[in-house]
């Protein structure tokens, strides 16, 4: 999936990747940047609503993992079921949400439990970018149900 | 502060709540409602998407401590620090999230400590609810620097 093609998926499914104006900056197996500007998620502070942040923290590793299950060829659906947002410093500026993952035996389980029992959990995290500085961290818990 | 000065203030501030069509359904010193449809903030399941779901609840409690904060005659800036979602059910419908606050001491604390220190640290959390059915639990950790 290139950065394109997932960039419409979103804007075509999530209308509010739309109105946050989510841009797919790149993917990859391991990871996903998503950006936005700040003038459609700003808040009265003149800074980024914490609702945006934690938003398109949450795409970045929903994507991710969408991207890693459509390419291991397990039709699956994929929720969130819980989700942890530390806001470490206020982000007055376009922000970035990156993904990445690098644990592949959490991963293997994970496929494991989805293969054999139709249903997998799984952690990921994003980080939140702004100026250079590392300004939010989320941590996602996901569950994939087979098709 | 009236339902509808709440909601002109969130509209005319947050972008990102006009966009998700949030409107505030009551307000109270104890407690806050916004309402969501679904349209704005549906995802590739024809559910809520769970970031419309942490923004709205996320909103509603920042709400209520925001009015009553200006309700308490103390001038402050108030933000998240951190926060947690759990997802218990999909949303197919609109939604509501209602923050509501029993903890008088720890009011009293809050309170304390931003008029003494300038900066008072305070938790409050969120239901989600569909459909008749609590279907999510948002928890904030706030703080407030006096102005």
């Amino acid at each position: 999936m290139t950065a394109a093609e997932l960039e419409t998926f979103l804007h075509d499914h999530i209308p509010l990747s739309r109105a946050m104006a989510v841009r797919v900056a790149s993917v990859a197996g391991n990871r996903v940047a998503l950006e936005a500007p700040l003038a459609p998620n700003i808040n009265h502070h003149q800074t980024v609503f914490g609702g945006s942040a934690a938003s398109v923290a949450t795409l970045a590793a929903w994507s991710l993992l969408h991207v890693r299950l459509v390419s291991s060829g397990v039709p699956s659906r994929l929720v969130i079921q819980r989700s942890t947002m530390d806001y470490l410093l206020p982000m007055a500026g376009d922000f970035t949400a990156i993904a990445s993952f690098e644990d592949a035996p959490a991963w293997d389980a994970f496929m494991r439990m989805l293969t054999r029992r139709g249903r997998g959990r799984i952690k990921l995290g994003a980080v939140l970018e702004c100026a250079g500085q590392r300004a939010g961290v989320f941590e996602g818990e996901f569950v994939a149900f087979a098709e």
